[in-house]
């Protein structure tokens, strides 16, 4: 393919609204354009690098006995009742009527779209494990898209369903899959992705993980113990506290604490730490509004994902209003007005002498033990996990928490589906018996994005060889050069014959210019012809990573590129772990 | 892959609710499965079968320099507002509002998407003419789906639009993307699809055509000259209609006409044919409802397409209430009611001494002619052309109308879209224009559904080796038995490792059960392992079609095979015509 010819346009500017630095260079480089909010368009080279990564994951999937099938973007809002999900699920989910007023919405998962397709051919146990797949359209209605291609609204997925007959079976080939994944990762050039526990969400299920990249422009936190190598979303992770119960508990005593409406007006106020201190934290139920509210220790920030678990329901930060009873900034357990939910987290377990709002606008308590002045308390694990905090695993105060973007996920879904959806097979013992599922997901778009990411430097992303849109990006300087053009033009040809994909400028701009969008396109390697060094037989040989830059004898150029290419193969596949 | 483990199910019971047999076998023979109505998910042997075409397609696009991009399933509503079809295009267009209330629509073609992704880069003349296309999930709520994939609401389509500087410019493409369409049916299977001359519609534009499929089971009618070859959909054939003026005018005089409410009738009554009646064919205008009578030739039927297009808006047959004034059944263009739309067909042109009705129940008049009874008459072209009709190229009776399916369709739009959306390039004099567009459509699914119409028998497709979900298809007859099954064990694995596509049946089923399924998946070469025939050494070779049916030493079975793959393809390959 020849550059002038390439539809999209590349330019130098950063455009604006552009908060990470693979969206930016992804508009500059003539990579996508927006179309509407978290909705865009994808340019040829962009649609090279999603087709290779496409392909990458079906080779994948079919090694692990995926079958490949395809299923709708419209869904009947019918099929979504069966699993509960048609109400349960909120506005991400597309919801709308057809032209006879059917209720309708746009597929954001198939976990109920495979049930339908599978449930007669489950019927059978023999036929047991199975696993589909498909590479398809999605539609997200995200409340806040953000960073170009790593939290759209519509995008390209790839999402697998297997089917067992058992739990052990299930894990069995959820072991597989993970390996999957991590080959899938590491072909695309991202062997740093990490698998973390992860919480199921609206998914439902036992156990599931993220596949995470861990870079600042993320927006999970993950994490991490530097002891044992325990990793986890924050939003799953236990947060376990350890308190020494005070030797002397002192009495509940009300004192007066005129400006103290935060934890740390407070602690400077009364000479405490964070630690010492009973925080609240009020929520309200997206069902039916009422009052949730939290207690936990002051240091820790509460987990809303592990709120949400826990009610059975989604919750919002509250708006605490004069009717409500609330005394916002002076809330504690003892005297709490009634008709509110009012749950403990674990990090209040085995304290005393705490300091706590004394529901009454100015005045804190101090002195608070828990069961004494309140009664029977039930804790729970409401915290998030902190940066320095214990390790929920090894026990070690080890913890890291950074920031990531989720590029996979894999769920062991149980018999939620199939229990709802009425999915049952027939057991050698002639019962009938309800299989298991399992699903995993990856964003092909995102996938992409996450690569730019961290494979860029100041002038364009530094594609991997497997997933970049050419594999050579041919230069031609000075094509008004008689001898210098046909000496490229004839290297293009050789290479093309070679079964190597060139994408070859020949236009006359400034050696600034081509360069520049050289650089935006980011392809591996690149092959320079030059008056000068074609003067002497030679030509340019150089990666876009910088690791080679040397010159090489023209006769030999067919030969130069393939052993390079084959090097970048041969050590991008060094970092891939082999199937299990 | 083994049979086994394919995930879907056969049955030889045809299933309720198929009108033609292609929908039958796929559901027969666990292609596909419907989801709602008009939606369906493909199991694996159909996705197999559309990878492969989407493939050839591909190819085709890249050999006339289409360049692959991604445009989104969910539009912007004010994107289909810029060129005035999101209030132009009836209910098949699926409006919706999304989270914020923001008006989105699902595309169900990409002109408007394809203008704003490349207006910016369409500003410099010299980048003229270029080609994007994509392969994708369309969605149109069609009211009434059928045929399985033939008509469907949501469907993946490979859609394309090129972009010129002149007119000129735009047909030399439309030729070559006319080819690469002949080109993509051949190399699919069907070198017997035909273009023909049809109706631009809702699309626009001044020139198009679509590619027909002729067969019982299509919707369209298709209009060819026995004698010079003309072919047009009916939608757009003209009508031409000669009559020889009357030596002798009668005089317009009323007649009873008791029970005559239809031409049969009345010819019958009257002892004229009907090529002496003028008929009225009442419509009423979507917009507004009124009515709109037509006056054609009583041997003629109407052309609701070319009334659509003249009139510019969408009409209905009418439902003729006693407010109207119309007279139902006695309807004729004297003395007829105001306040409507009054048309004549030109096949009333030189007409003389017709019956036509009185507006009055019960009464016709004879003797009519039309400018001297009812002044000064417009005729234009209404009708449709009739099988034996006139050709309107060569002039002679030799048109015959067929049955066919729209298997892909390509448009010159003209400026249509890029003036309405305001794409301009700054042409070599410095002045601003506005560049010409094509657009070329293939639905994908329609596609492999037509293929299976016409290359089935009665036990199921007849797959092209090009398409075909696996190249061979191994049956193992008495896996039981330990040699054979080892002899089919290892054939198996020889072909796979050079490079066979192997669908393996080693299930211990009877030989009728392991063919039906064969049958049902179609798959082109056939290879039986048998304990008679490994007891001589020997295999089966056979062709789904039933051209070959012969023994071959194992020793050399995979060069038997092989040699006659190549046979298959290089017969496929004679059908294709060469690239222009």
């Amino acid at each position: 393919m020849k550059l002038d010819k390439l539809v999209g346009e590349r330019f130098r500017e950063r455009p604006a609204g552009c908060v990470i630095e693979s969206h930016a260079l992804m508009v500059r480089g003539g990579y996508m354009k927006g179309v509407a909010n978290g909705i865009f368009s994808q340019y040829p080279p962009l649609r090279r690098v999603t087709r290779k990564l496409e392909q990458i994951i079906r080779e994948e999937m079919d090694a692990i006995e995926g079958q490949e099938v395809s299923m709708p973007v419209v869904l009947p809002g019918a099929l979504w009742e069966e699993s509960g999900r048609y109400v349960s699920v909120g506005s991400e989910l597309l919801r709308f009527q057809d032209r006879t007023g059917t209720p309708m919405v746009l597929g954001m998962t198939h976990e109920e779209a495979a049930v339908q397709l599978v449930r007669e051919y489950g019927r059978t146990a023999a036929r047991y494990p199975f696993m589909i797949y498909q590479i398809q359209t999605k539609f997200r209605d995200e409340a806040r898209p953000r960073g170009g291609l790593i939290r759209v609204r519509e995008f390209t997925m790839k999402d697998a369903y297997s089917f067992h007959t058992s739990q052990q079976d299930l894990e069995r080939y959820y072991a597989r899959c993970h390996r999957a994944y991590e080959r899938i990762f590491a072909r695309a050039g991202l062997p740093e992705v990490v698998s973390v526990a992860s919480d199921s969400g609206m998914m439902g299920g036992s156990l599931s993980h993220e596949f995470m990249l861990l870079t600042p422009a993320g927006e999970d936190s993950v994490a991490v113990c530097g002891a044992c190598g325990y990793r986890a979303n924050v939003e799953a992770a236990a947060c376990v506290a350890h308190n020494e119960p005070p030797a002397v508990l002192q009495p509940l005593q009300t004192v007066e604490t005129p400006d103290a409406h935060t934890i740390e007006a407070l602690c400077a106020f009364l000479h405490v730490i964070p630690a010492q201190c009973c925080k609240a934290v009020v929520y309200q139920k997206e069902t039916d509004g009422s009052y949730v509210v939290l207690f936990l220790r002051g240091d820790l920030e509460a987990n809303q994902t592990k709120l949400t678990n826990y009610l059975g329901c989604d919750v919002r930060p509250a708006a605490i209003t004069p009717e409500s009873g609330l005394c916002a900034g002076f809330i504690g357990p003892v005297g709490l007005c009634g008709g509110m939910t009012v749950l403990y987290d674990t990090s209040l377990q085995g304290t005393g002498n705490l300091v706590c709002g004394a529901n009454r606008q100015g005045f804190h308590s101090t002195g608070l033990q828990l069961e004494r002045d309140c009664g029977t308390v039930e804790y729970h694990d409401f915290a998030k996990l902190p940066d320095g905090g214990v390790c929920p695993v090894c026990g070690r105060p080890a913890i890291r928490v950074s920031r990531g973007v989720e590029v996979g996920n894999i769920f062991q879904l149980g018999a939620k589906y199939t229990q709802a959806m009425g999915m049952r097979y027939v057991d050698a013992d002639g019962t009938e018996k309800t299989p298991v599922m399992g699903c995993y997901g990856i964003g092909v778009g995102r996938l992409a994005a996450c690569v730019c990411e961290v494979r860029h430097d100041d002038h364009g992303p530094v594609w991997p060889l497997a997933i970049a849109p050419w594999q050579v990006h041919l230069c031609c300087l000075r094509a008004d050069d008689a001898g210098t053009k046909a000496a490229a033009d004839a290297l293009y040809a050789s290479l093309q014959k070679n079964g190597v994909e060139v994408l070859y400028d020949d236009r006359t701009v400034s050696a600034g210019v081509m360069f520049a969008d050289a650089d935006l396109l980011g392809i591996p390697v690149r092959v320079i012809v030059s008056p000068r060094n074609c003067a002497e037989g030679c030509f340019e040989l150089a990666a876009r990573d910088k690791t080679v830059k040397e010159k090489a004898p023209l006769a030999k150029a067919v030969q130069a590129v393939q052993a390079l290419l084959r090097r970048l193969e041969d050590e991008a596949a060094a970092q891939v772990p082999p199937r299990l």
